[in-house]
């Protein structure tokens, strides 16, 4: 048994294309032992936002805290604690926060995506 | 993109042997969609516990609130808001909440747990 408090993980910057003001803790994943699936903990910044994309593996997100908006293609949802998302290989997807505190929330994704591919969405919509 | 508020799901009481004052509420897994693992939502009220139990797959824990007792065998380890665990397969494990108010955290699954054997440990201790 391994426990850790997510405060303790070392929080790194996500430099990934399309991200802004996205910080991560990577709670578990393979290299902590993990067998199938990752947690990883985002923080996002007021006004900042990560990357819209999409990739063809999901992301089981719990939200922890803040006000944050979850963009479905071109849809917006507000999102706040407790709530659940999934979101299913190969949808469009963002996270932003236009609030005045910070966004955090637990994404888990399964231990085989870091061999797949990630497409980035221009801003302005798939067409454009 | 589904989303939905923890508060929104059922909660059910935990009915597996060894197991005393727990709900569960499950948040995310195969009926929902969910293609490699599942989220549940566990709440042990005030004296109660979980199983004293051990099963060939891992357990991805994150608490949300409450002050608890992770059992790793037969040693007792606290635990608290933010922290982390890792159950790997095959540990004897149980939660216990000694505190006054509800212990509730995520623990995350793999999909196919639900066809592998749980095997209670009585709480003496496995050689008793």
């Amino acid at each position: 048994m391994k426990i850790e408090n997510d405060q303790n993980v070392e929080q790194q910057n996500v430099e990934m294309e399309g991200a802004a003001g996205c910080r991560v803790r990577l709670l578990l994943g393979e290299k902590k032992g993990a067998p199938n699936f990752a947690m990883r903990q985002f923080e996002v910044a007021p006004g900042g936002h990560t990357p819209k994309h999409k990739h063809p593996y999901e992301h089981e997100i719990y939200v922890l805290e803040g006000a944050g908006v979850a963009v479905e293609g071109d849809v917006e949802h507000p999102i706040g604690p407790g709530d659940v998302l999934l979101v299913t290989p190969d949808e469009v997807h963002q996270f932003k926060n236009p609030g005045e505190s910070v966004l955090r929330f637990l994404c888990l994704i399964p231990n085989d995506a870091a061999q797949k591919s990630v497409t980035v969405v221009p801003e302005c919509g798939l067409d454009q």
